[in-house]
C-alpha cells in the first residue's frame, strides 16, 4: 500500500511539474535544478556562479531548504531575485523540493525576460532525484570530501544527472580521494555523465561550468517563443 | 491527505520500533543509531570504534544503504557480525531506515551476548531523524567540511541527537569552517547536545568517544536482566 502511495505522489508531482515547464516555457527560461548531499557547496556554487554570470544571463534563484533563510539571504547582496522555499511544514521537513513546492513559489518570481532559473534543492543524494519539478537539467554537486564510492551507495542522483560539479578540488591534497577511482565508479553508474572538476572557494574550473551554463542557455529553443516576449 | 498518510506511517512506525525494543532488551543490547548526510564518514568512524574497542565490548553492526554492501565488505575484516539493509526496493531507494527494516534484519544476528548494536543509517540529514528504530541512543556525526549553518538548516537531526561527532577534524585548517561559530549555531537549536571532536582519519578525540560507548553500555539497565542470559 505504501508503495501505490508514493507512486500516486510521483504521478501528481509529474502533472504539476509539466504545468511549471509550461510556464518557464511560456518566458523563455532554461532552468537548471541543482542537487547534491549537504554541505557539498551548492550555496558557495551559486555565489560564484551568479557573480562569473556578471550579468550575461539574467538569472533568477528559487532556494530550497527545510528551515531558514540562510542561502537566500547569502545570494541577497549579488542583486539577483532569490525566493526562499522551506519545507518544514510538510513531515516535519521533507527532503526534498516537489513540483508543487516550485509552482506555489513561481508567483513570486517575475520570469519576463529570464534566461536562467537556478533551483537549490534541499541537500539529500536520495529523494531530489526522484522528482521532477519542471527543469530542464538536473546538476548535481560533489564534495571531494565526500568520498568516492559515492555514485555507488546513491546511483539513481548520478543517473539522472545531466552534469556533474566535482567541487572543493583545493581539498584533494588533504584527502584520500582517488580521483581515477571516482571517475571510474561515476561511469559504472552513468557513463553519459560529464564531470567538471571544479572550487567554489578558489574559482578553479569555474570557467567550464559557466560556459556549459552560457551553452545550455543559448540552446534553449524556447528562448526566442513569441510566448515569451510579453 | 499526504500528511495523515504519512502519520499513519510513522504510528506504524513506532509500534514496529517497540517490537524491537523489546528484542534488543531481552539480550541487554544497547542501540545506537549513527546518522549523517552523505561522506560525513560514519564508516570511517565505525571501522576505527570497532578497533579502538578492541573486544572491550561485543558489537554487531547492522548497515543500512540504498544500494549495494561497500560499508558492510570494509568492516567485514574487523571480525565483527555486520548485517546490509539495502533499501532500494521501496520508492526507488528510501533515504532512511526505518523499524521494519530494522526487524526484517534481526533475524540475521545473533543477539546472544552482545552488548552494543551499531546502526550506520543511510546518509542523509532529514528524514533518518524522523523514524524510531528501537535504538538507544540517536548519535550523528558531522564533518567540518559540511560547514558550521548545518545546526540552523537541518534543525531536526541536531534536536533529536544525544551526541555529536565532529568529525574531520585533520581538515580544520583547510577549510572556511568558525569552531565557535559551529558551536554557537548547534547550541542555538540544541542547547544540551554534547559535542566530541574527532577525526576517523587520525583517531584524535576518539578516546573520548569510546569512553562515551563504554559509559553508557555500561548504564544499560536491561544489560543484566534474567531474559538476556539466555
Amino acid at each position: 500500500m505504501q508503495v501505490s502511495v508514493l507512486r500516486s505522489v510521483l504521478d501528481t508531482n509529474d502533472l504539476i511539474a509539466k504545468e511549471n515547464r509550461k510556464e518557464f516555457d511560456a518566458h523563455g527560461c532554461f532552468v537548471v535544478n541543482l542537487m547534491s548531499a549537504p554541505g557539498s557547496g551548492k550555496t558557495t556554487v551559486l555565489e560564484r556562479t551568479l557573480r562569473a554570470l556578471d550579468g550575461r544571463l539574467r538569472a533568477v534563484v528559487i532556494e530550497g531548504d527545510v528551515q531558514g533563510t540562510l542561502d537566500a539571504d547569502r545570494l541577497a547582496p549579488l542583486g539577483v531575485p532569490v525566493v526562499q522555499i522551506n519545507t518544514e511544514p510538510h513531515f516535519g521537513g521533507e527532503c526534498h523540493l516537489d513540483a508543487r513546492m516550485i509552482r506555489n513559489a513561481l508567483p513570486a518570481l517575475d520570469l519576463d525576460g529570464v534566461d536562467l532559473v537556478l533551483i537549490e534543492n534541499v541537500g539529500n543524494l536520495v529523494c531530489p532525484a526522484e522528482f521532477w519539478v519542471g527543469e530542464d537539467r538536473k546538476v548535481m554537486v560533489l564534495s571531494v570530501a565526500e568520498g568516492e564510492d559515492k555514485p555507488l551507495k546513491y546511483p539513481l542522483m548520478f543517473r539522472v544527472s545531466q552534469l556533474l560539479l566535482l567541487n572543493k578540488l583545493d581539498l584533494l591534497g588533504y584527502l584520500d580521494f582517488d580521483l581515477a577511482r571516482f571517475r571510474a565508479n561515476a561511469a559504472r553508474v552513468n557513463p553519459a555523465l560529464p564531470v567538471i572538476e571544479l572550487s567554489a572557494r578558489t574559482g578553479e574550473g569555474f570557467q567550464a561550468w559557466v560556459d556549459w551554463l552560457a551553452r545550455e542557455v543559448a540552446g534553449n529553443t524556447t528562448r526566442r517563443a513569441p510566448c515569451g516576449e510579453i
